[in-house]
């Protein structure tokens, strides 16, 4: 089909979005600064009661589902048409920024509006998502709602918090419980696609100026856990030539990690985030460290190399001290590509609406690799300011919010005009992402 | 004088000094392992009783000082004779062992027993001495009982444990109190020299099967905090030509620290054994990194210039990476040198038991170096099992701790010839040490 003459015309309501996205930003504020709107906490349930009356407000239908997802549907939908999901997350971590997550899914409400308010037929009926608990900063199960609404939420009756408070508890306190989980999953087929519009939380396009990131991929990533076990000892009456000093052992691995990806680029990113001391006083040689090896890039072999690179430098650092170094590789998820059908609706958009755009990796974990597992998928990213994101000064100037709005819209009314399926070219290899996820503890782990 | 013939027969009574060794360690069990006989605890109290009621047993006259030392005499003790001196300290470090201190404060009443119940004169009146609060574990105010009694307890009310409980609240619980405190400092002049007989803490002696270690210096030693101030960042977007990493210049130091004394020889030991990274998550580059570094020598030369060496690599990682490094000296003791005459009349003793014997650095403080500051002193050591100390597992052979004791006691004897005066060569130096040890706060470190 092709859109009517005035929807290349179009626009997403520039007031109402900014104050539904400032008042969104109220729900979870945090007395020492930012928001902590935990996933599947009453601040989490009073976001999606907000936003629920705010779709009622638009003419909009909204309903919560079983794992706590908010789907906001056109009243003119059509249950049978094969449903363009657009949103991202309600969530935040603690202590976290007012745009990560809340925006893609305002600025989904607000393309549902325009859409409803035009009256503009769509044979992939856009369906807004405001996926529940993406963070699992309070229920530790990050990408919990995008698990549930794509039918791969493994163990999900098992999560609890930090305190070990079982999830269905957190449930009840929204009127859903753990039977009703399964009833989440959408029967397969029932997704065309899915857009998630998102701020970069990296300094890309702030640096070069450009407003719009077309997402090629999302990193896969591995997580190690690694413990070094030397001798604990007088500082003062062990000598240097006796020790078996497990944080000097452990600073060595912190280089040459550092070095997988910033000397010998084989990967993007390599990053020791966690290192923990023991006994951890100044007189005492330190007899234990654990520490975390993070490693992530868009390109799966290039992941397995790093990985090898690392085990082998492990094995260096235990034979050149003499002492014990164990790795143990605790989280791992695969590269995820998006469509090239989506990729290119997104670019077309935006050279539309005259806006630059750049196609780039995403660095970060999104609910968009999570939909991939059923779906095409596709990303928009928007500039950070200072590349900030996860912390209270998370920002992204005024007109470059509306900017990513106006092309999540353009991008859906693009999509209208493809032909029945998109190319899906990554289904495969997500499906296998999915299953050493599962195996290797993925929900553990957050984004 | 010269010592009547059977005094070169003498011997300590090994059976009373076993179960009296024995019976104090059970006082301050840890229930999780080893002693947690802190300084100015109730156990501590316990001690002071249990070897208070075993001194009067064997016929001596133990009292209580101000500041919980418990000092032991002979009945025939003439108050008008300078006082040799003659212990180690009754605490222990948490779970820390049954040795460290204990030792030498029960060979140093075994010594007076057997030199009183053989009348033996003594121009120099052998006096032995149990320290309070060495360690510093509870009230944080390490070597209070030796600094109470030379009189260079700065600030001592001030001292309070973890929870800001004043020290008064411990004096109290055993009769004393802030007023008297004044009272515990000897008369200058007063102590002719101190003997300290303690475990090695370290591998020397056991490597070398050799039995008495002669103590020829207590190192010196300077302890810095770094504060490593980089960005903390999102793991997965920060690229690494853009990061700030604190943990990964902290890593450097932490190397560059080892390498001070392992690789350049400028020091004897040099230790990183405290590390905090904040925040601390796996997925977060670390923004803050706080260290220790800590270096020993019995040269005050020699660790002048391993700080400045020292100085000069925290402001290269600093300049490299593009971060800062602070580095502010938190603590500094000279090296205190032990008197030669003490040294001589040690290894005399063990010549004359038999017993081979190495003149050795301390690695570790002990009482010995405050009471520098007051008179002439020497150390006996004996090895440590595998060089263990501060530790449940601390201990040493059962005929080693015999033989210390045998060559503190010969050593009492031998000093009974000795000219008026020993040469204290060392009293100048141990002064200027004193004074900067209390510019810099020198009573919140352990030794």
């Amino acid at each position: 089909m092709t859109m009517p003459a005035h929807a290349t015309k179009l626009a997403i309501d520039r007031i109402r979005f900014e104050r539904t996205l400032r008042e969104l930003a109220e729900i979870g504020a945090d007395p020492r600064g930012g928001l902590s709107r935990l996933g599947l906490s009453q601040a989490e349930n009073e976001a999606r009661a907000y936003l629920s009356e705010a779709s009622r407000a638009a003419g909009l239908y909204p309903q919560v589902d079983p794992a706590g997802n908010l789907l906001v549907r056109r009243p003119s939908a059509d249950p049978q048409r094969p449903a363009l999901l657009i949103g991202s997350h309600l969530d935040t971590v603690v202590q976290g920024g007012w745009l990560d997550g809340a925006y893609g899914v305002v600025a989904a409400l607000e393309v549902l509006a325009v859409l409803s308010e035009n009256e503009i037929e769509c044979p992939r009926e856009p369906v807004a998502v405001g996926f529940a608990n993406e963070e699992g900063a309070l229920v530790q199960y990050p990408f919990w709602g995008s698990r549930a609404l794509t039918g791969t939420l493994a163990d999900g009756g098992k999560a609890c918090d930090r305190t070990g408070q079982p999830v269905e508890r957190y449930l009840r306190a929204f009127g859903s419980d753990l039977n009703r989980l399964a009833e989440t999953a959408w029967a397969p087929g029932s997704i065309s696609g899915y857009l998630e519009l998102h701020i970069e939380q990296g300094t890309v396009l702030e640096r070069r100026r450009i407003p719009i990131g077309v997402v090629e991929a999302i990193v896969g990533r591995a997580i190690f856990e690694i413990s070094v076990l030397g001798t604990a000892g007088h500082a003062g009456t062990t000598a240097m030539c006796d020790r078996q000093d497990a944080l000097a052992a452990a600073a060595c691995l912190v280089l040459k990690v550092e070095s997988i990806a910033a000397e010998l680029g084989l990967c993007r990113t390599a990053t020791v985030g966690y290192l923990d001391v023991m006994p951890n006083t100044t007189n005492t040689i330190p007899g234990t460290v654990r520490l975390t090896a993070e490693i992530r890039d868009t390109d799966g072999e290039r992941l397995r190399t790093a990985e090898t690179v690392l085990r082998s430098m492990a094995a260096s650092v235990a034979g050149s001290r003499d002492l014990s170094v164990t790795v143990r590789k605790a989280h791992q998820s695969d590269p995820v590509a998006t469509d090239p059908s989506l990729r290119a609706a997104v670019e077309n958009a935006a050279l539309s609406l005259g806006l630059a755009c750049l196609a780039m990796p995403s660095g970060a974990g999104h609910d968009a690799q999570i939909v991939a597992m059923a779906a095409p998928v596709g990303m928009i990213f928007v500039p950070s300011k200072d590349g900030m994101s996860h912390v209270p000064a998370e920002d992204t100037e005024a007109d470059a919010l509306i900017a990513g709005a106006n092309v999540l819209l353009h991008s859906v009314l693009a999509l209208q005009d493809e032909p029945g399926t998109f190319q899906h070219g990554c289904a495969q290899s997500a499906s296998k992402a999915n299953d050493r996820r599962q195996q290797s503890g993925y929900q553990l782990t957050p984004p």
